[in-house]
């Protein structure tokens, strides 16, 4: 019999929620067979949809939740009142160990305040980030944090930057991965205290990879180095203006080959090409963010995704599931921390000891 | 007789200069054949250059300056240091009178420092700003701060508002120009301190145009605000962020056309329309930043670019001067505040009356 990848959805999360969520769990169904869901959520809304699936119905449960957390609570706010909420339920099957991961496509902060504050930081990290991959021009990177922080200090970013290159070693096998602090410019003195103090860190302390320096916006893209380390505020104005930049893109494009008959025929011979380019390009191939240094998986979509881009974030915590890809992070922290005496105090999550519950 | 347009360049900034400097000189002239050059530089370098071209050299002025700005020195070291600097001396010619207006592709940081030290700030304005026009979906937008400012306060970004809502009513002619400020998400609650005070005092305080309230990376480009808000380190970073995904989805394009015959051959078909994407996706097109709230023209090119790029730099300059934008942003700037009651209190540009010196 195969082992079951049991996966927790909040279903309430999400601009088309709850639609777009089943919609998603269908498709990634078909994708991975192994998956069994856990959906929370308003049962009046979710149940109709789900009795649409015949075969999604065979691996789902579905359990009440009777709050939604909207998408502009504040994550205090969700964390004191959204007891009953369908993305705090989601999570605690996390953690009580009845799913191996979590995703919601709902308020970003108030998920990373609840994850963090039901699952628990790693040892060795004070606040967790979200990461994606990215495509580059030649191949694909890391990047965090994404949005979960706003404003880093020096040591949060370092932080990033070990879990960034542990990521990297991880899921794309890279041993000695390169790490870039994103910056204003390449020269030392460029940019504000924090980066340039972690920079000054992170030129002396061990980590697992090599320290490239400071990196610019245009070399994400690039393929520079393969893990980029910002803040929250700065990660996610990149992360979208990259976005919007390639629809730009795929605008004037559509425009161009409209523009002439000529062009009109030469869209049709190249069609499958830029078949695949679109197919390559597509935001929501690269739909589903890690919530690193926590202890479970937590998978976060994009809100105003539609249901492929949901099937693809399943698809990431699915494979974050199957490659127990968080224990072997949790392992080479453990390692790191253990080998090399921390220059700087670090922190170690408070409250509890390490447990695997959370980690599938 | 045609009116001289004086443009005082220093011949040494940025990274293939005085090549580059001086390639793109000539370029521009070719377009703008009212243009008079006051070139300042290494004369034993520049001069040989200058030679090569002898229409250029009829409309050119070449003042030998001893030193350069290096691309790594500190701003405050520039200052005190780089008084006989090619980029001083070229801002030193606009706070004289001698030229109308000065772009440099050198040290951002330095140039903004000693352009704001030379040619003061317009009464009202603590801090210019850098400003570009980028292209969106729906046509042009302004961007500022794009890296004078790392760090910024909510005054500071509700001045550059000001002075971003007044640059497109002089340049762009939309007489109510939408605002945003760009933040990681459109709910009032999200982001730091200083977004969030900086949008609660627009709400309040009159402005020339309309204030949207926040915008994401995404909007950008989506056309979705005349005028992008924010701090010089987002903004530098969500600009290059920009080019290089515009250069990415190229090298994507580039390989889609050359991955089957047909596709090949669909390229040469569509050929004359994608040479025309090109040229509009182009970022030398958008070369030539602006420094918003001085009391003179100063003109940041990107140190990176070519001779083409340079060339839309000084076309740049050139449009400012011709037009006499400074004079109107100053004067509708004065009309504004002479107009209503600043909500906080403005400090004031400390040191020197209003004179027109620097305005062509």
């Amino acid at each position: 019999m195969t082992k079951r990848t049991v996966i927790a959805l909040d279903a309430m999360g999400g601009d088309d929620a709850p639609d777009m969520i089943v919609a998603g769990a269908a498709l990634a169904r078909e994708r991975y067979p192994d998956i069994s869901y856990l959906f929370y959520g308003d049962e009046a809304r979710v149940k109709p949809l789900l009795d649409r699936h015949a075969e999604l119905r065979g691996c789902s449960e579905l359990h009440h939740a009777p709050d939604v957390i909207g998408s502009a609570m504040k994550p205090s706010l969700a964390l004191r009142q959204g007891r009953a909420s369908s993305m705090r339920l989601a999570i605690n099957a996390v953690a009580k160990g009845e799913a191996a991961s979590v995703i919601s496509a709902g308020n970003t902060g108030a998920l990373m305040a609840t994850a963090k504050f039901v699952l628990k930081t790693m040892p060795g990290i004070d606040r967790p980030a979200i990461a994606t991959m990215l495509p580059t021009q030649t191949g694909e990177c890391v990047m965090l944090d994404l949005g979960a922080n706003l404003e880093c200090d020096a040591e949060n970013l370092v932080q990033f930057a070990l879990m960034g290159a542990i990521f990297c070693r991880a899921v794309l096998g890279i041993s000695q991965p390169s790490i870039g602090l994103l910056n204003i410019g390449a020269e030392e003195l460029k940019g504000h205290d924090e980066v340039r103090t972690a920079a000054a860190i992170l030129r002396e302390r061990p980590i697992p990879g090599v320290f490239h320096g400071f990196v610019e916006g245009d070399d994400i893209t690039a393929g520079t180095v393969d893990v980029v380390v910002t803040d929250g505020f700065s990660g996610n104005i990149a992360l979208k203006t990259a976005e919007g930049t390639a629809k730009l893109m795929s605008h004037f494009l559509r425009q161009a080959f409209s523009s002439s008959l000529s062009a009109k025929l030469g869209y049709l011979l190249a069609r499958g090409a830029l078949h695949k380019l679109k197919l390559r390009a597509d935001p929501r191939r690269y739909n589903g963010a890690m919530f690193l240094g926590l202890q479970g998986v937590c998978v976060k979509s994009h809100g105003g995704t539609d249901h492929v881009g949901f099937a693809n974030a399943i698809g990431v915590a699915h494979d974050l599931v199957t490659h127990d890809f968080n224990a072997r992070i949790r392992d080479e922290l453990a390692r790191h921390y253990g080998a090399t005496e921390p220059v700087a105090p670090l922190a170690l999550a408070e409250d509890a000891p390490i447990s695997s519950d959370g980690d599938a």
